[in-house]
């Protein structure tokens, strides 16, 4: 049975190291924000940075790892039905993004998302780490720039981890609709969890 | 006067908003990480994912502002002699890179020696942020591959900062000299304090 994430909402699962994880992209063009703690300790967090660092790479290729802040392996990358444009460079939204966007009042967001799904198995963090923004679109130009582009995963594409130890999993379906990467109609996810291989 | 920052070694200033910090690479092809803390609460830290979703490029442009991860602007880029080559991807090395490097026993790290310069002046964080690193020489390809190589600063070569709030600045000598990043021989950086202009 799928874990639903409703849209503009964020869900966390327990995974088994051996585990394999699938996000979903239900109706297409929705952005998640994934993260990973290490169940053991969840001040222990896959890093954007450290990964990029063991991977020479803007974001892993199939069978490539995520790392944690400590650089140990925490998810392999094993499937991606997607056009495969994922993003790793983006901070997830927060309120102060929104409120900067011009929203008065509450706006649902990544960081609000996460600490509410962890606060739900009784955990907390002290720091939101960078995200893996899965679906987004964030080309980088020769020049450096980045342009903000609305996804392109069809209804059903999916992106499959592998965790490489019990870890937390923690998915956000982005509740962006004022810049233009969800298409400005915030969708719902599935994350599934797979048996071990 | 110049602090001298030693190479394979880190120091912390202390600076005002409207000031403007200097870093220079004295002997040419040293990288150095930078890292900025708010002077009121220094959990509050300049932030790359954060800088590059308010900026939508992968480093700061001339007149740019990094900002943190509260998305308040902390540093603005004022100066630059150098070619312009800097990196604001890669994680600050630390212990484990220099285990999983085959280094046994301790080895100087920018992580330890941010550490070590907080603890100077009083101050601890509890998480590494992602450095800017400057001088530091990481090309992206079309494909999304990263190039470790060499700096090109030359001796002399400066980048200028203006603090746009009140915070701690500090700059490790990266010691890398086991990837070729600072042509395997660290060096020693300066750090000067301008007046408000």
């Amino acid at each position: 049975m799928p874990v639903i994430v409703p849209a503009r909402e964020g869900r966390a699962v327990q995974v088994r190291a051996g585990q394999r994880v699938r996000v979903t992209d239900l109706e297409g063009g929705q952005v998640g924000d994934v993260f990973a703690f290490a169940a053991q300790d969840v001040n222990e967090h896959l890093s954007a940075s450290h990964t990029r660092a063991a991977t020479s790479r803007l974001f892993p290729a199939h069978g490539e790892r995520f790392v944690t802040d400590r650089r140990r392996p925490i998810l392999t990358l094993v499937g991606d039905t997607s056009p495969g444009r994922h993003d790793m460079l983006i901070a997830a939204c927060d309120p102060e993004r929104y409120r900067a966007l011009g929203v008065a009042g509450f706006h649902a967001s990544c960081a609000d998302n996460l600490a509410r799904s962890l606060a739900g198995l009784g955990l907390a963090v002290a720091v939101t780490p960078q995200p893996v923004n899965v679906f987004m679109r964030i080309p980088v130009a020769d020049d450096g720039r980045l342009s903000w582009l609305t996804a392109i995963s069809r209804p059903g594409d999916a992106i499959t981890f592998e965790a490489a130890m019990d870890c937390v999993f923690v998915v956000s379906a982005c509740p962006q609709e004022l810049v233009g990467i969800n298409g400005h109609e915030p969708t719902p996810l599935a994350i599934d969890l797979l048996r071990s291989e």
